[in-house]
């Protein structure tokens, strides 16, 4: 399938106007511009694509879950039939390999897929009913029945760090068609070209399923201006994000100041603490710098759940010379854009400037966006007196902390904001003797992990990627695996519903055969 | 069981101090003060609370759900010992006859079994376990597990109107509880005797069942800074708020603000739209009559789900000479504070200038907090063109909007914020025809009910007492029902723990043979 990028927004089914603002992506290995110039949406047009997003509401919210299970299939099959032509554009948009986007359109799809199979089962809508008692004393018991209904419309906004997985038909864009919601995404400026093909692909997949066309709407823009004019939009009812901290916390505090304060989930930031127990460094230290290495550096260091912080005891250092020595020996990769590039370098400087131990590749003779890879090292004693250390730096640096003390763990454990994950390296002698250490981390964040590293996020129904704030935006919620429908569902309750009247998934006879909770009972 | 009120906060086991600030209760029938004197919380002891309640947090959120149940059931058993004494404080201090506290009581003690009986059962944290798949390719699967744990300490403002079901051990404290959270309860000024005797009761289960002291705190205060400090407070994780909508956006705006932004469940303001449907009104406009003047003016209409508006067909002056006759018999009767009586009355003389058919009472020898029922009649043109006539009207009064038009409806059912419910009344004939109108209410409602009236909320497992704002301030929660326990808790995920290092509720045994999601399937 060959396809010509022109560089508009895509507003239901027409394109968005040739406004003469535009902007470029760029090849990060050389940071030259590519072709075509985007041109940025212009505020009528989130009105329209809004005002369309309304008017689709209603239609596509009351589709049984089998047809928009239909849709999510075709939207999958469309982004496939790109073929090699996306894995190329999004390989040159962001100086990934060719294979990394192979995986990531896997799991696109494969995502896609897992929540038509939910709406095909269908009890994801979390069913109840309560029969009348109409004889109860002192007064009759009602009929009363409820079960999951969309939100609203939801604007995604794309993921510089995943241009196929969490961006135009990612996580959260497929969780809100899932649930019923109409989307209008708001493509990054990282990766225009792949959101234009994506864009495209999941345009056709309305046609072929004959949605309404406002379910779907891709607004280009190089500034914030557009994304904050639809998250301020009183048509748009939820809002998905992933990205800085900053920009998270900026798109909550529009969300919160509107009229009517809508949610928003935004998955911002995490350094991730990963805390390697005396025994397990003892026992496999080898071992837990080669997984740790790998899991620092993998994507240029760009994942959110990215090992940021690494607890050592005190005594660690072959496993520090080591580790320095891998990140030493490791290539400068090039970042997503100048602008991650610029802030990486500043931190880094920042960082070196604070702690006492450094180390970074002195690689000199860089292009484009590339970086050189870092390590800095501490103790926790400085740790604990420079809240800075807590910040993430999103690319291929860690900091590791040195600790003797089990006290100071715990001390430091209480300390950390909220976090997307937390992992403990230990033998079930170092487990046991740290349990309390694994019970104040679980305050923190959406995943523990044990002798594992953090980075790699299974798409699964149990899976939690989310936590508590500064994680995210909303620490009840995961944006990975199927429990993210929920972001854009809510409960809607019937009362004394005649059986035509009510959704198929209330009515006594239980045609889907979903799971139900019946006058306090599961059952199907 | 005789309590002597002593008038001073309960921080943990220990009481607040008798500061200078005091206020006292009212009796509304007269107006008068009633002893003793309540002493309001230092700011001090704001931070004592919040500081016992973050030491209580890891013990109490991992005590077994059975031992949280058995807390839950003490708290009850306590509350029915105060007898008489709960009884008659409660009807002192806002005029309500006895009976409606033997019932709220009932309902009371019936919210916090039915928290205990749901945490007995167990299936409620929604547990989800995805086994290691080591051998997968590309990449092995790891173990995944998760589910809900509680959000952390918890903010908990009584309502005005329900003294015991939505206050001190109401729907708000059960739930914190049951999912494991500690609970700082801030008093409302309208029943601080009530509150004191229920808190005591509360405090007497803590020890009893000799758990950590911090759980449970109850602060007295005369104005707002006490209650805004405790929302300010960092160890404070989330809010429940029964009450106004200033209010509500107030503590909303103040938990946004914060460095950690928290969730805040305020249910707030809702004027209930009731569609009187033409051939219902017909068939059965009499009956109709008596059910409508029994929802709007029972407990002296300060129920948050009293019908503000009722839509009728243009054709229907014997119903509204009917209602407007039984509203004109209706004797006055006391609200339940000064504040809401000044409300109340300077709403009501702004709708007279506003409508075209007004009547009142006209008793104008009114004693303490005691005012007329009204009732305001307008046409749905006139209610297009006037946003104001939206907003709740605390008190026994309603408002009649004439419409013949269908289109009409439609066009105003889309116009309206959101609601805790919608209520129609119409034959099968009326529900077909309508069955557009019923569709739009239900994207701005938490519940819809037919042929019924939205006062008396059912507490069951289906039960949604929620709606998009301005009725609530978070559309996806309930605040009735067993679902009401997900808004103090968040999903935690394990990956690749061990057996015996898991929460039972995720071991492969299923001791607690709760039902649960194994690989993809429901299972027990």
């Amino acid at each position: 399938m060959a396809t010509t990028l022109t560089g508009t927004s895509i507003i239901g089914s027409s394109r968005g106007s040739k406004t003469a603002e535009t902007f470029r992506g760029f090849d990060p290995t050389t940071g030259n511009e590519i072709e075509p110039a985007f041109h940025s949406a212009a505020f009528e047009e989130v009105d329209a694509a809004a005002s369309l997003a309304e008017e689709a509401r209603l239609e596509y919210g009351n589709l049984v879950c089998k047809e928009r299970a239909k849709f999510l299939r075709a939207i999958a099959d469309n982004v496939e039939a790109l073929g090699d032509a996306l894995i190329e554009r999004a390989s040159l948009e962001t100086s990934l390999p060719n294979a990394r986007f192979v995986g990531e359109r896997a799991r696109t799809c494969g995502q896609l897929r897992i929540f038509a199979d939910l709406l095909d089962e269908g009890s994801w809508v979390d069913a109840r009913i309560d029969h009348a008692i109409p004889d109860r004393e002192p007064i009759p018991k009602p009929d009363v029945r409820s079960m999951l209904r969309p939100i609203g419309p939801a604007a995604v906004f794309c993921a510089s760090n995943f241009p196929l997985a969490y961006s135009v038909a990612g996580g959260d864009t497929a969780s809100a068609l899932a649930a019923g919601c109409p989307v209008i995404v708001n493509a990054h400026t990282a990766h225009p070209g792949t959101a234009e093909l994506v864009g495209l692909a999941v345009s056709k997949a309305v046609k072929e399923c004959e949605m309404p066309e406002g379910i779907f709407s891709l607004l280009f823009s190089s500034g914030y201006e557009i994304g904050q004019a639809l998250v301020r939009h009183p048509a748009i009812k939820a809002v998905g994000f992933t990205g800085s901290r900053k920009g998270g916390r900026a798109l909550m505090d529009i969300a919160a100041a509107r009229p009517e304060p809508i949610p928003v989930y935004a998955e911002m930031s995490s350094v991730n603490p990963t805390f390697i127990l005396p025994n397990a460094m003892k026992e496999r230290g080898d071992a837990i710098v080669a997984g740790l290495h790998a899991s620092v550096t993998g994507g240029v260091g760009q994942f959110c759940t990215k090992p940021g912080l690494v607890f050592v005891p005190g005594e660690s250092d072959t496993f520090i010379s080591n580790f320095r020595s891998q990140i030493a020996a490791t290539n400068p990769a090039p970042l997503l854009t100048g602008g991650i590039q610029k802030t990486y370098n500043t931190a880094n400087s920042h960082r070196a400037g604070e702690v006492t131990n450094t180390i970074a590749n002195e690689e000199t003779n860089l292009h484009g966006f590339s970086v050189n890879p870092s390590v800095f090292e501490t103790t926790a004693i400085e740790f604990l007196n420079t809240p800075d250390l807590n910040e993430e730096i999103f690319g291929p640096t860690t900091l590791l902390i040195r600790s003797n003390h089990h006290e100071e763990l715990l001390k430091i454990a209480l300390s950390l904001e909220g976090q997307l994950t937390a992992s403990v390296h230990g033998t079930e002698d170092d487990l046991r003797e740290y349990a309390d250490l694994i019970k104040i981390l679980e305050t923190k964040v959406g995943r523990l992990i044990l002798n594992g590293f953090s980075t790699g996020v299974e798409v699964c129904p149990s899976m939690v990627h989310g936590g508590p704030y500064p994680a995210t935006s909303d620490g009840r919620s995961t944006a990975v695996g199927t429990r993210a429908i929920r972001r854009f569902s809510r409960f809607v309750c019937y009362q004394n519903f005649p059986q035509n009247a009510l959704p198929e998934e209330l009515r006594d006879d239980n045609a889907l055969n979903i799971w139900r909770i019946v006058d306090g009972e599961f059952k199907r």
